[in-house]
């Protein structure tokens, strides 16, 4: 599949890698084509990779992810611009924090509101799934490093769309079982609100290689 | 132990209720002596239970539990009276939610600042160990209705009431390494900011009876 990757940070860089490993090509989008890091990961990845600006990378891709800082995603993704998006699947990866007052960041915004909706009323034509937003990102593509089962949330209006994303989810290793779709996309104000949790037990357990498992009571 | 349970709602009466089975006393406090509910509980659980007011319930626990709804606890608190919570050890297993548009409710106060935080900045002297806020009651007394192991999350200023709190929550059937303890009082922020996550699986998985489990990769 032709997928953009938005974002040439650690979780971009991760993500991409790895759909490549799977067989994917990925055109990872900075804000200007010919950006650092995005050479250098086109350079180290060989021919499936390749870069470009915001716009070409979201052109590029069937499904694009956004791997741009939570603060900056509205912005990014304007760059990429909404009749490029339009009709695509945006898998939104990214938290909306604030860490410039240091560990741990807050949200920038919380509780009544939510990135992935934000995003999602931005660019309502655009196919909006939130997911992997709620653990490191080297857990996101490689689950069975974990000695038991975890748990992923999926959330976001297409249903389509969230069956297409929980299909490149098992790809990443992730099982069936542990896919927990949440419903729409005002679920992101659940998954980014644990966000403040998360940063606590990762400051606590000082790295990042843990998560969640949802454990119910047999019945 | 002598134990003060101040609220008489379903937290209130599942944490009571155990405490009694458990063997300790309890004196149930309601914003007025004579309250209906805590006359039920009183007669239904024999001579270790008793009732009276906030400030009653409270002076009389060597451990006081805040069970109120979130949205009256510092007032609540306030009618229990600083001078006798001065110096007891406060289990607040509140959130600060508001329900009043439906569900998934919101929380009143999140992000920046949280409840447990207002509780101990409002009573300085009083011990406030946050803890069990994170699921449904019936899990905080019967922790081993589940097929394995899961988390509790405690926090709070005071080490040796945490250790003291923590050893309540072994007699409640909780094992030590379930016990996580995030640090100081400011960790409220994490747990309270779960809620919207907790309330959303909720509505899907329609029973309280679950959890999560810390899950750790091997090292």
């Amino acid at each position: 599949m032709k997928i953009g990757v938005l974002g040439t940070g650690n979780v971009g860089n991760t993500i991409a890698a790895k759909l490549i490993q799977l067989g994917h090509e990925v055109k990872m989008g900075a804000r200007t084509a010919g950006n650092s890091k995005a050479l250098a990961f086109m350079s180290a990845h060989g021919p499936l990779a390749s870069e470009g600006s915001f716009a070409e990378a979201a052109a590029f891709g069937e499904i694009v992810f956004n791997c741009t800082k939570g603060e900056h995603s509205i912005e990014a993704l304007k760059l990429a611009g909404e009749e490029t998006l339009q009709d695509k699947i945006l898998v939104d990866v990214t938290n909306p924090l604030d860490s410039s007052a240091g560990m741990p960041a807050t949200l920038l915004i919380s509780n009544t509101n939510s990135l992935g909706e934000e995003i999602q009323r931005t660019f309502p034509r655009t196919k909006v799934v939130k997911t992997l937003n709620t653990m490191w990102c080297g857990l996101m593509v490689n689950p069975r490093m974990m000695p038991e089962s975890h748990t992923v949330f999926v959330c976001g209006n297409d249903e389509e769309a969230k069956l297409k994303v929980g299909k490149l989810l098992q790809e990443f290793g992730w099982y069936p079982d542990e896919i927990f779709d949440l419903g729409d996309i005002t679920n992101s104000r659940g998954t980014e609100s644990y966000l403040p949790l998360w940063l606590r037990m990762y400051m606590k357990t000082k790295s990042g290689a843990f998560n969640i498992k949802i454990v119910k009571a047999e019945s």
